[in-house]
């Protein structure tokens, strides 16, 4: 099953557009985890079980896996056989050279089992392609992202609209099978976006820690009934509890983000 | 020592400004290698043993080793305990949120031992800091790269002008640790380049299997007798020969690079 069925089946039966970001910083795990043979692969473990049926998607971030050396590899590797039907989204920004990217791709898509990926689209076209050579895959070329820098250069010569617009031409050359990283930081851009690009589906972070504002994203950013967005939320939910009861204490987090998403979306 | 001073010596001694780039792809590898136990990581340690006189850095691209699992992750953390004195520039083009691209620094100058990076530097500022925590480390942020999509973005209101300025602004208040990637199949563009950014150090990839002018590329970019080039050919060189004798085909293949490079710095 491709990733948009995937994640269209999770937001219907699950009745959310909540993802979860397995950002699971080995320093900040739980001290009851720390004797674990490998504690983010036990982590990951309990926050997927805790949760799997509130959310649309799982997305780790790799820099967390990279910085944490050999477990942080394994742990990496294990994530595709933990989390049954639910899509997973490797946040990997990569970008390179064709002959490059194609490694890149195998990396996540033949080695691994990811169902989608985020992209740096800077270095262009030739850089997306060896990506979707991969049957099923979808990919989150970064449209405008959530952080204050963002401004340096993302709004040169109006890059992030030109991204969003070069996204939906080649949607329809590649059988819509690219979508756009939003920040929630930026409503009215996300607006901006979203006119461009009317069906494209958005994964949207920065909502909890980094201070987004749920009600004006959705209202900014969700199109209807269909599922096309993919809001994240990572720190908030993971490190909600500190004790042996984190999981549930992720859940409870989670139950509520999955909630405020469906209020805000029956009152837009 | 920091890169400038491991690359600046080895620019002297060696007198050269070839950088090999370690794009150790498993599937191309040598016959006679694939009975290792980890045919990358012996492939690297017998290019380096070959031409570590001849180069004044070694780049290893990231998706090489991805791609290649449990074996490309142990040659990836093999690395820098096989270089010696010759600085290592970990090619990954990371770009990430502040406390994301805190991990990826990490990964690279904590787990691991690199003296430089490539980072992509679409997301701005405050994802290039984190990396700059490391004390002596250097960073060569995309300029331009040297692939024919460089033209979807890069030049979108004259972008990759716009990221020159922002390095030499950076260089200012971060004391000179940033440098710049600019593809060697663009001299027209190096050349504006380096007259905006006229002391960073400038990493060429596209010599060699993408065909850029090495001589065009020396005259636009280099700016007399400071190493202030790193000019990196990666499969001509690995992949020279396909026998027992690989390494010492790479070896005289680097030679010829490196003379041809010493040649057109002389002729300008």
């Amino acid at each position: 099953m491709n990733f948009l069925e995937k994640y269209n089946r999770a937001v219907r039966e699950n009745n959310s557009l909540l993802c979860v970001g397995l950002d699971s910083d080995l320093s900040r795990l739980p001290e009851c985890l720390k004797k674990e043979k490998n504690p983010i692969l036990t982590f990951n473990r309990e926050i997927i079980e805790a949760t799997k049926d509130l959310v649309c998607a799982y997305k780790p971030n790799a820099a967390f896996y990279e910085s944490a050396g050999k477990a942080g590899f394994e742990a990496w590797e294990a994530l595709s056989g933990m989390v049954g039907p639910i899509p997973l989204i490797a946040d990997v920004k990569r970008g390179d050279i064709g002959n490059t990217a194609s490694h890149y791709a195998r990396a996540l898509f033949e080695a691994n089992s990811f169902d989608a990926a985020t992209i740096n689209p800077l270095m262009g076209q030739d850089t997306i392609e060896p990506f979707l050579a991969f049957e099923g895959v979808y990919l989150f070329l970064l449209g405008l992202t959530s952080n204050d820098s963002a401004r340096d250069f993302e709004y040169t010569g109006g890059l992030y609209k030109k991204i969003a617009r070069k996204t939906v031409c080649w949607n329809e050359k590649f059988g819509h099978r690219l979508g756009l990283v939003v920040g929630a930081t930026k409503p009215g851009e996300l607006k901006r976006i979203r006119k461009i690009a009317s069906k494209e589906v958005f994964l949207i972070p920065g909502i909890g820690t980094q201070g987004g504002d749920l009600r004006r994203t959705i209202a900014a950013g969700y199109s209807g009934k269909e599922g096309n967005m993919v809001i994240n939320v990572s720190r908030s939910i993971l490190f909600a509890g500190k004790g042996s009861d984190f999981a549930e204490k992720a859940r409870r987090e989670a139950m509520q983000y999955r909630d405020m998403i469906n209020k805000a979306r029956e009152e837009i």
